[in-house]
């Protein structure tokens, strides 16, 4: 019977020093799956980037990625003053800084034309100093004999395509042919290309989302709490580098960021489901009933629904939102979520129950 | 095949105004019980506070909270100039709004006397206004009458009990005895009393935590991502108001400020082996073997442990920590967990298997 | 020769309570005048608000207002079945808290009637009682025998003005022949009326905003960094009650929220020129000129110019914002403010010099 | 009279991007002086860090800083395999990338060896690679023969020094005596050591403090709004590279850590006063008069003083403190203000008018 504590002194967290855990982020996994979370696109101080390549997995445990590749240009240096050009460098540093970490490591390079076909990364490859050919035919050859995913990078990229329209030239589509080509970049960087979602389609390719980083992805995106990097969501039997691969190969992929997911819609859907849960009338008075929505995950849903009270609701990230409906109302109730684009125009379209 | 679009055009969250919410609250549930945050001690415009009573359960949603109960003094008040006195009406204002909002509202009153007994929370009632009695043994009676849970608050109040230190003196030792003492404040508002532990322990009462707010919530605390307010964490068989009654009497009840966990060790272990999974080894090499322990809940826990590597490991919230042992480290490995309070002087023990 | 302490053990601002301390706003001064930050529109439970009006008190401190006046309504009460009805209550109950807390109480009240007139806030009285009246030109009439200041408030509220647009109206024009209407709300909550400026140039009025807030400023208005309530600034001969009314009646005011600027080009102008400086030019190469200019405020700053590199700048707050231009390029150059209003349709102009 | 815009539509500062802007740090300057916030130790990929140097001058932009030095080990390289030995790349790649963006960048190298001398920071050289030498004595000469001033990092390193306590040694005193040795490091990282701040006192050294950052200071550092990185700040005759070197070698400095200022208190007084000021009593009633203390600069005070009420205060950062004192009480009030020290056990001793 002796005691008082007049203020709270066991501070857990107080430390002036980040400490390299891995974020843990709020999504489902679909049913079968493991959502891991990727970003396939990233360069270091071996082509034209700013940092060393472990840096690359520090920042995937900081915003709690699945996987990560550094995908150094074939043929574009800015260091070569100082740096000693070797195409793999990037993977030799990182493998096992990578694996005491738990990060999925992918070996990659990016392989650089002018339009068409443009820039195309080439995954899953175990020497990319094989890749270096006169010839880009040569040069996917090369990576296709290595097993490697290829996937067409920023299609409508300014520099190369100044309309800013991405289209399949004949060596896309001669790609596409002979299963060379399997994924294309929706999302680069802060810039997105709503028509990539029809060609997927068609297609039958990976829709992929990447930040293409240079610099720092903490000094380049502002993050603050929903503001997340670009990245790839791919939906593996396990998590796991082989799994991961044969994901992405089937195409089981959404892409995410800030605020919005796009991909196809056999993904999408689920997925939205996933992240919520729709609770039972918890109360009616002579006008309205209630129900909640539960947003479980760390993405904001925005429904909209020109017809029905309400006309549009929000469903903020790891929130609660009460619904109030007029007593006659039919359930389901239906709604597109305008931040879940399904198509270059098209939206995904979802029921409350 | 038409289009681009440069820039992020769907902001789903930007909005300059709140949005009534309810946040997720990431802590897990114990097996056959959901867990309720609850905060049972809250003043209003009605005895000596400062806002109007709905703003409480603006409040609680804002904060996650499941259930609370406005308690005004019975006998003391600071706006009598303006404000007409009605024991009940902090409860009167506020049902339809919290029934709406789908917020448990428990009535109740705070009965004061100078100590012993101090003060004392009746919850459950009907109606405050029969709990005005000279005699603090029949305003007691009275609230028994109704069904009152009956909670001690801030036993070691200083204006009361100026060494600080909380004593059951002879008239709680006769509450106890005739089971009209359920739960003891541990925590009230900054301070806490370790001593409240063994007090619950030795007598079967629930560990009790609570704001005892006046004012602000926002105004009060300082919220940043981990500083929760104060709450009882209280396992019931179900989301509902009376679950919620049957589980305080029955003290399934557990204490959570900031960092800080405390109560009843049966409660705590579960608690924190809910929060955390530990993975399976991952990656090991000539000298080390590499496991991980996510932390799936808002609360970080800190781990001490003088004899083997690492000596202390924090678990940040909703983080994923790596830990890298000895090979020849055998499992399970001990801790303690220095923010889980489970005595005067005692902190929970957990093996990381 | 003795000491290491290998850990940072002074953490001044650790604590997990609000300090009551005023916030520093960094604003600029105009030549001869004080800025004083006020609300002069604000509720309590004495009309249909949901605090105690020392609660305006302390989210003025911590906001950082030097002015707020509490005007509840004459005619309109939520709480009567606990609340007496004593129009001059807030301000009785007020006064001290505020003296003590050094913030500038203004007393006031709002006359509230069907549109014409609307509402109407009636500020710098000494009581309230006397302005009810049947006939609303009998409350002004009394208002202006207590040397009120009337502000018109919400003039384009949707309640009463179904199109939203703002009117004079016969009786307003009146009200200003004789001198009986001093200002008009541009901005209240979270809506802003453009033509408010045109009608306080034609007329001479003061521009204001306020927040009419009813329940609470930090529950409403989702607060990062800049994203201020809404505000007059008053342009006074000093930090006091009559500078502040003088300066009011002078119309030296222009209104601040979130991220934009309004007013009199008189006031807009030197308060943005006081906000920022513009740097010598500190390196030039072969193309360009390089120079700095600093936005010592917490305003941003967005800068609009369809002719010259850069096309847009913007200043962020407490920010050096650093620009080059064509080494051709003749100053001044020449900018919009796309965010400082200064008509209804019209931006205030500024040269970099 | 036509328009009402319902919501707000200007965000100025809506981006998803980092602008690349330089932050406003409130501090002020001493009489005569402008106070630089320098880092001065800091390492890229040219030694053992993981960044290519012109990051360095992002992360200077970002935290507010005037002047840094890249100061890449002579000795110690972790990524040779890569990278070209080169002991001015760190300085050559960033010299025009610093102008550019007017940072002060000042040539330098880090001078290894085992305890003692330990190491040694040469500043204000031209050329590094004179400076590897077998005899660390001629490479102070080469260092000294260019001009440069001498910096002893890190003295109670535990890795060199495994008591943690700094020690001049023989070598030391020789430099000093040779006008050899121009300052010391009390802050290292997150290490300090009061005992500098005598030896500084003693042998007329600048205090000195450094991040001495390998990585990135985002993800090194937790960045809340006051954890500041690691600064000398240089009180200098005007913001130049040569007024920065004639500043330390004059010894006009203090450093700032998180919420530490630590330095010489004839530099410390005028720098706290700088930061201060004291109004008049604003109220007075029977038995207080109340006055304010307003902190214009981004870093917290903590007032302590055992005899008079109040015995202690925080002046929070940009933040205006009410101080209500007995009637009686005579000022000046005196204070020890425990976060600046001024010497081993020794802090700054201030007084309110």
């Amino acid at each position: 019977m002796k005691k008082l504590i007049n203020f709270i002194l066991l501070f857990v967290s107080i430390s002036i020093l980040v400490n390299g855990q891995r974020k843990v982020v709020h999504l489902p996994d679909l049913p079968g799956y493991v959502t891991l979370k990727c970003d396939l696109h990233l360069h270091t101080v071996f082509s034209d980037g700013n940092v060393w390549p472990t840096i690359r997995v520090d920042e995937a445990l900081r915003d709690g990625l699945d996987a990560i590749a550094i995908t150094d240009h074939l043929d574009y240096f800015t260091h070569t003053d100082y740096i000693k050009t070797d195409h793999n460098a990037g993977w030799k540093v990182t493998e096992l800084y990578a694996k005491e970490r738990n990060i999925i490591l992918v070996q990659g390079t990016e392989i650089g034309r002018d339009m068409p076909p443009g820039h195309v990364n080439a995954l899953f490859i175990h020497d990319a100093t094989s890749l270096v050919k006169d010839s880009v035919w040569d040069a996917f050859e090369a990576a296709i004999q290595q097993g490697a995913f290829l996937m067409w990078n920023h299609p409508g990229w300014k520099h190369q395509q100044p309309d800013g329209i991405p289209r399949l030239y004949d060596i896309h589509l001669k790609m596409i042919e002979k299963g060379w080509l399997h994924g294309i970049e929706f999302l680069n960087f802060i810039d997105y290309y709503p028509l990539v979602l029809e060609m997927c389609k068609e297609h039958n390719l990976a829709v992929m989302g990447s930040s293409d980083m240079h610099g720092l992805i903490s000094e380049t995106y502002k993050i603050p709490e929903y503001t997340n990097r670009p990245m790839t969501l791919v939906f593996a039997k396990e998590r796991s580098h082989d799994a991961l691969r044969e994901a992405l190969f089937a195409g089981r992929t959404l892409v995410w960021f800030h605020e919005m997911i796009a991909g196809r819609v056999e993904y999408a859907k689920p997925f939205f489901y996933g992240c919520i849960s729709v609770s039972k009338i918890y109360y009616e008075n002579d006008k309205k009933k209630f129900f909640e929505v539960t947003n479980h995950s760390d993405i904001p849903f925005s429904l909209i629904n020109g017809k029905r009270t309400p006309k549009s609701v929000v469903l903020e990230a790891n929130s609660v939102t009460r619904i109030a409906v007029s007593k006659d109302v039919v359930f389901p109730i239906t709604y597109e979520v305008s931040n879940v684009l399904i198509g270059e125009n098209e939206y995904l379209k979802i029921e409350l129950e």
